[in-house]
């Protein structure tokens, strides 16, 4: 079985190194030619290169009216008053921007994603000296990570193409959503992990969605080896980050924001670097964007990893792009631990065309921005809160000015990480594993819970403290 | 300091016992004359009495063009497309059927809440024979409770009396979406608890938001008599249920449920009970609305008790409604586990004039419950799933029939209480507390991980196993 590229529309499939455009896609999403990713793109409306060198357009430049960007806006907007429920999704209102699937109506997976809030941080505004800052927070879709957004689009190829199992190797945010997602359309999920490694708070969300949860005698890469075996002789659909329409569906995150900023686009958007499909699909997105003329330029899209998941970091800063080099990642931001990100060469190329920085950050800056971004009323988990943190750097640096716009993109909910930020307020994150010179750090954020006599007395003495400390 | 009553507006209190009328309410919102709780009503357009025994209106009986209905569906639909953040809110856009609070563009604390997904539910409609059953999902909210939807609108008002502490005694979803309100407020926030009783998992969000989280050597009725005392003698807003401007924010779940049923209700609402403010909100709304003519007829709601947690079920079947007697209650679903519910009173008139059922149903029943919606993509926390199990109840009680509608109030995310779901698929929820018959009964829906040597004929094998058992 092979996924089907489908006809009706103008999206094409086309590998990233070597520019080869199969009519499908094996299974496993690897060009049959040189073996690295595939993208789609979109000939007549889009450029035949991302990376900005001698860009040629297809023979077919004039836009339709599909692609007419007041038309387009019209059309977005008047779907929020539509009962639809494609139209209510913050995905399928984008759907002209994505490649087409057929019998769309009979074959769409949607939990209402996308739709997320855009939030101004006045607090950490004050402190970072960007007035105008926001947030996209794309934890609050429905299973409370980003990957919502390209999992119903993704899912529903599947579904299209008659999958009866789907399957990734994840324990956290990707199997969530995946599970979710296979149970609306009445398909099997198989999650990969590996055996001993099993971190039951985050498998919570796949067990309740019904996923088959495998544990592997191997490591985590033999799990991807096995999972790859799989798709390609069994009839089961790949839906680890390689899969490129989940980039399309996480695409209209960057979409949905220019909308929400009436189509002014901000002068920087920070987005958090892990296995790095999200930058590549909000920077695609951005592109695409502007070659259709919804947005008249290009924000700064600048990505930040943790010190201790900096493959992509370390790619740009000591091999000048030309080569990532895996490692074992240690970072308390779980859902950016990864040492060996499937999509560098997509954010790299981003990078570039958006003229955007990538920044470090450590476990304490983490830690602190975290706790910067809950005192303004919202949640986030740890690997969102690097935004915030590497904004300071770039703050520092001269790159991000004071008079400027940013947006971060918070990629997960609070809810998805309890745990740290329990530790965080109780003291016990960096003196267990840090050290104490961290730990005094991050002191003056703690808040931890305060035991008293039960009089009035003893409480009004309380919030009077907390008033001068505050 | 008094909470001021808005002279802009035909809203009035009232107290629910005795009637009587206060221009303002004291800061612990309970009757001055008999020391029961008060509710917001509309003279003009609402009835005097939501009983239905000898309705009177008050002397000034026509609408408004404010209440037209035809016109308020058109506001509000047009609100939709607004980028207005008080439009954007599932709460605020209805402005118009709430206490209209002054300055509400300084003071309104929004962060997008409401605006929840309602979803078909179709392997829970094939077990239960209802083809037309629906859950709209308060879990969706900002801090993944429905709570939200109350709080955004008390602690606006709290910001509108210039209020620089708000307070509640809660560990749990209250706290949580009180701290987060107040962080945007940019108020301090008091949460008090017992000490030695702290559920650490339960506190992160209010840590997060930056509460003040204070251990009291008494128990919860001493934190809550502490707490009485300090909002009578300090500047401080009590946000527990008893604060009505709740109570009137929690409404609006309602009236964007008519609306995404294009304003036809549905036979059935079930929602679970704890301290029974979002029953009361809910039935309160639906009165309003057909008051106004927005909907035509009320549909039936019921609400759902544990077993272990079953005072208002005891108030109506042994005791005829004439009293609550407060208990020690005791269920795993932590979001209702509520002894003495202080909405009582309100949810036996929502049920009168409903003519809905309230039901109580087992620990066993509601863990399958949960994880039958879990099968559907759709994740809650163990309270909301009290709701697909009490219509089982009432299913096989002929209360609800095959051919009617019906749409259950899901009031929390899955990741809310994340280790019941993870020890009730383990199968250790029930052999460790609950005994072995009841660990039968829910083994069938039980989806542990398994563990496999690392080669692609054991997964396959065990693809072939979990279709076979599917």
């Amino acid at each position: 079985m092979s996924i089907a590229q489908n006809t009706e529309t103008t999206a094409k499939l086309r590998c990233i190194s070597c520019g080869a455009t199969p009519d499908s896609a094996g299974q496993d999403f690897r060009c049959t030619a040189c073996g690295d990713l595939l993208e789609f793109f979109f000939p007549g409306w889009t450029l035949d290169q991302l990376d900005g060198a001698k860009p040629r357009r297809h023979t077919d430049p004039k836009p339709s009216h599909h692609t007419d960007p007041a038309a387009l806006k019209s059309l977005w907007l008047q779907r929020r008053s539509s009962r639809d429920a494609l139209d209510q999704s913050g995905v399928w209102r984008f759907r002209e921007l994505l490649p087409h699937i057929p019998n769309l109506e009979k074959h769409a997976l949607t939990l209402h994603e996308g739709n997320t809030p855009l939030y101004h941080l006045p607090r950490c505004a004050r402190a970072t000296g960007v007035e105008n800052l926001h947030a996209k927070h794309q934890g609050m879709n429905p299973t409370a990570s980003f990957k919502d957004t390209g999992m119903t689009f993704a899912a529903s190829s599947a579904h299209q193409g008659k999958f009866r199992w789907v399957a990734c190797a994840s324990t956290g945010n990707t199997s969530a959503s995946m599970a979710a997602y296979a149970a609306r359309g009445n398909m099997h999920s198989l999650v990969l992990i590996p055996d001993g490694k099993i971190s039951w708070g985050k498998l919570s969300q796949s067990l309740d969605y019904g996923a088959l949860t495998c544990q592997l005698r191997t490591d985590f890469d033999g799990c991807v080896q096995i999972l790859n075996d799989l798709v390609r002789q069994k009839p089961v659909y790949l839906l680890n980050s390689v899969n490129p329409y989940r980039i399309e569906g996480q695409k209209t995150a960057a979409i949905e924001l220019m909308e929400q900023l009436g189509w002014e686009p901000p002068d920087h958007i920070i987005v958090p670097g892990g296995n790095l499909g999200n930058s590549s699909a909000i920077g695609k997105a951005l592109v695409e964007m502007r070659e259709l003329k919804l947005i008249s330029r290009l924000p700064k899209l600048s990505i930040i990893q943790a010190q201790g998941a900096n493959p992509f970091y370390r790619c740009v800063h000591e091999f000048g792009g030309k080569k990532l080099e895996p490692m074992t990642a240690d970072t308390l931001a779980t859902a950016i631990r990864i040492g060996n990100p499937a999509s560098w060469k997509k954010a790299l190329r981003v990078l570039q065309v958006t003229s955007g920085q990538v920044e470090q950050v450590m476990e304490v800056e983490i830690a602190a921005a975290k706790a910067e971004i809950g005192a303004d009323g919202i949640g986030c988990e740890p690997a969102s809160a690097v935004t915030l943190a590497g904004l300071k750097k770039l703050r520092r640096s001269g790159f991000v000015k004071a008079g400027e716009s940013v947006v971060l993109i918070l990629t997960g909910h609070l809810l998805k990480d309890p745990d740290f930020t329990i530790k965080f307020h109780r003291g016990d994150l960096f003196t267990e594993s840090r050290g104490a010179t961290e730990a005094t750090q991050a002191k003056y954020l703690q808040r931890a819970p305060i035991v008293l006599d039960a009089n009035l007395a003893a409480v009004i003495a309380a919030l009077d403290a907390a008033e001068r400390n505050s």
